[in-house]
């Protein structure tokens, strides 16, 4: 059938490929398998990083020597957040069953822009579980996106042309007569910022209500704000409440959100990246009360469900105005009602046209472990972090700097005052890194600096958390015995 | 270490997971082995569709049965892009290596926002391989995106921020005195408009310039559509050029467009969605020329390098303004001179804040096929539409409705009049797909319908070709030999 002169990039003898990739699948088990006896991370010697500075190949290499050299200069510097020990920043920590749904996505190679196939049924049997998951009623739409930053510009982008209520896809902001409002608390994640900005509002469309002690908005200077804006001639259009902050784990009170909301006339938007997957929970589903209630959700299976990145996903209660914000057909796009072209076209639902099957690792995963288990592995990580405050209560040398709300434990080694604290804090979160013992990052809560242990990890166990206290106790006797090293 | 009551969602025992990742493994090569004998597409029956309604599964299920389901239930009805007979829209045909390099990468779990990792130099690389494909310089900034509609809205972010001149990221659009314009033929991608409807330009900000008949732009109609909006007091600001139309592969006169922006003082961006890695045959590197005097280009990995779902790329000659566009660090994302979170932050480039290592699949599969294969990759596919247009030509019952201009052949059977053909040649592709004989999509070329096959597939050969129009010529018989069936 192949003339001799076509060329493809399929290889010339598929039984090598299939003893390549037997092999390739052996060293990832075996990889995992073993990760807790690996350092969670190591720093790239220079002559590694050198490497990568070769220009672009022209000729061929075998692909036992490509994966060779992935395998010693890649996989051996990895971020280390599949490892038990690794909380840093806030990520999952991946699952193998979802990697091998990324595999089996490219090799079927499905474009999820649209089209009459499985793959886009799996799609949106994915955002109907999400939706009961999160509460939200079936006739929700919803779409999966790349992550949490664009499942929030999804649902704000549809909440500004609402808002806005008149053809702001044609005209644009300048036409806006009323600047528009968006409000969140002072810990809201920065992705909002940014998509604001993205979608021309400005930063300044934001205002961030301070949060109390327990990094809560206060809803008073919430309702306070929204009064003076309207007398300023403002138009308030969306509160944002926080199911999870990034920070320190917070829940803003969800259903008083929502009446006021309902009071207000404004669309109540809940980042859920973090917290959306808590009713999953049921012992800790009462935190979120009150989600169910909000007009769109963002919800990010890359984080407490564990998908190997990317995927994100948002809800919106509105699907007639999800579909008006970004439905677009140029002449080469043109629906049928039969063929491989009939049906919902996902692409309508967001911001990209190409769109790959990121469903089908969530999909898989969520079958066979059973969302019960899902559910179970977060409160395992809550009972972790209220494991790890306990023990850092207890210690005379270490305090919390923010109370323990979910998965995330913000402490520190006490020292004299606050810039002793945040050099020699660091410098534990530093040493911990380099010498792979853990990963935690750091922050900074109502002005005081510490380590953050964001445990949202399947792999961790009650054991780490010993051991990596202690691992801290002893980084800060040594360095307290010798500050100068 | 794992106490009895801790909870993974690694498998109790690993020698059954790897027995079945090599079942699965065995499988995905015999399915791509056996590609070229299976339907191209099929449709889904009633009952398969019905059995996507199922609820949130609560209990678990066996890998292998969740397998089994996905096998026949989706892999069974997929798009079809990986076979030799599909040229639908514009899209790969994924590859071996690059679905080993996602699954790799989910293994892996590197989250690529940013951090002193393996899989940032990749990335990194992989964007300075695709500078120089471009014949960008390597002081030139950036970023993968998940695909060209992203890639594209990034490079206008970075535009609009510039031009406005002053703080949009706090001010918004609305402080912005002279509204601001962006050009392109009326054969842009719809992708762009709906960027500027996000970034709150409004749809009004592109001007859409009419094409001559080779469905290039008309410079002259620009140049005077230029004078024009100055006169009328808007700010002419960016010059989109398109390196291969999604409709017929038409590419404009980027030097030219080049020059024009030299003289005007506009931004030069350009589509290379489908024509940006065409310098990699250099017989064809001429259809591009002036690309590399633009100040951003998009290039999208998943189209000619054959890259799985997803991967686009941006380019930026103006890394600080690139930068200054995204950059946004909370306190829980203070970056360190040492540690993990040490070097570039890769964030700071986009949109996304999660991001997943779609650079090794572009990687693996560059290094071991060589940047030369896949232009000869992309020659062919271009000699293979030349022969398709010769084939239609030669033919009195087939007619081209563009001149094929790279690898997109618009043609039709004839017909009496437009409306006749419009039916016949829509009834020809269902029929074609419907059958899983070849999958072309249709469009419309200056008010004339025709099937359009966008030959973007390492796997077609010659044959496919021919065989292709046999069976267009053979349905055609069919349907006008008995109308009403
Ligand atoms: C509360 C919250 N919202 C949004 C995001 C952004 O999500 P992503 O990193 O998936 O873009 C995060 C990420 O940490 C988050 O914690
Ligand atoms: C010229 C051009 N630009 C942009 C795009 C959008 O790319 P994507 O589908 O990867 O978002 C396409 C897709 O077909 C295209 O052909």
């Amino acid at each position: 059938m192949r003339n001799i002169e076509d060329e493809t990039l399929d290889p010339e003898d598929w039984e090598t490929s299939r003893a390549f990739a037997h092999r390739m699948v052996d060293e990832a088990i075996d990889h995992l398998a073993q990760i807790r006896a690996r350092p969670v991370w190591q720093p790239m010697p220079g002559e590694v990083r050198a490497g990568f500075k070769t220009g672009l190949p022209a000729d061929p290499t075998s692909l036992d020597q490509v994966y060779n050299e992935y395998r010693d200069t890649v996989r051996a510097f990895a971020m280390g957040n599949i490892h038990p020990r690794f909380w840093g920043w806030y990520m999952g920590s991946s699952n193998f069953t979802g990697a091998l749904g990324d595999f089996l996505a490219a090799v079927e190679g499905s474009n999820l822009g649209g089209g009459n196939t499985g793959a886009a049924q799996v799609e949106q049997q994915v955002v109907d579980w999400l939706k009961e998951i999160a509460g939200f009623p079936e006739s929700a739409s919803g779409t999966l996106t790349s992550g949490g930053s664009m499942a929030n510009l999804v649902a704000h982008t549809v909440i500004r042309n609402l808002a806005a209520g008149y053809d702001v896809r044609r005209e644009g902001i300048a036409a806006l007569k009323t600047p528009l409002r968006f409000y969140a608390s002072d810990q809201v994640h920065s992705c909002h910022q940014k998509a604001l900005e993205t979608l021309g509002l400005g930063a300044r469309a934001l205002l961030e209500v301070p949060s109390d002690d327990r990094q809560r908005m206060r809803l008073d200077l919430l309702e306070a704000a929204i009064a003076t804006d309207r007398a300023k001639g403002l138009q308030p259009a969306c509160v944002i409440g926080t199911a999870g902050t990034t920070n320190t784990g917070a829940t803003d009170d969800l259903s008083a959100i929502a009446d006021l909301c309902e009071r207000e006339g404004l669309w109540f938007h809940v980042d859920g990246c973090i917290g959306g997957v808590l009713r999953l929970a049921p012992e800790h589903a009462h935190l979120v009360a009150g989600m169910e209630r909000a007009g769109s959700v963002a919800i990010d299976p890359h984080k407490w469900l564990h998908a190997p990145f990317e995927a994100g996903a948002v809800l919106i209660k509105d699907p007639e105005a999800h579909f008006a914000t970004f439905e677009m057909h140029g002449p080469y796009l043109q629906l049928q009602e039969r063929g491989l072209i009939a049906g919902k076209f996902l692409a309508d639902y967001g911001l990209e046209l190409s769109r790959g099957f990121r469903a089908l690792k969530i999909w898989m995963a969520l079958k066979e472990q059973g969302a019960r288990k899902f559910g179970r592995l977060i409160a395992q990580n809550i009972a972790q972090a209220q494991h790890m405050a306990a023990q850092v209560e207890a210690h005379p040398l270490l305090e919390l700097v923010a109370p323990v709300e979910l998965n995330i434990v913000c402490f520190r080694h006490v020292a004299s005052d606050e810039d002793a604290a945040r050099a020699l804090n660091t410098e534990i979160m530093l040493r911990l890194q380099e010498r792979g013992l853990a990963v935690p990052s750091d922050t900074t809560v109502q002005g005081r600096h510490g380590l953050r242990c964001a445990i949202n990890n399947h792999r961790t166990t009650f054991a780490d958390i010993d051991a990596f206290l202690g691992d801290v106790l002893r980084i800060a006797e040594e360095i307290l015995a010798d500050p100068t090293a």
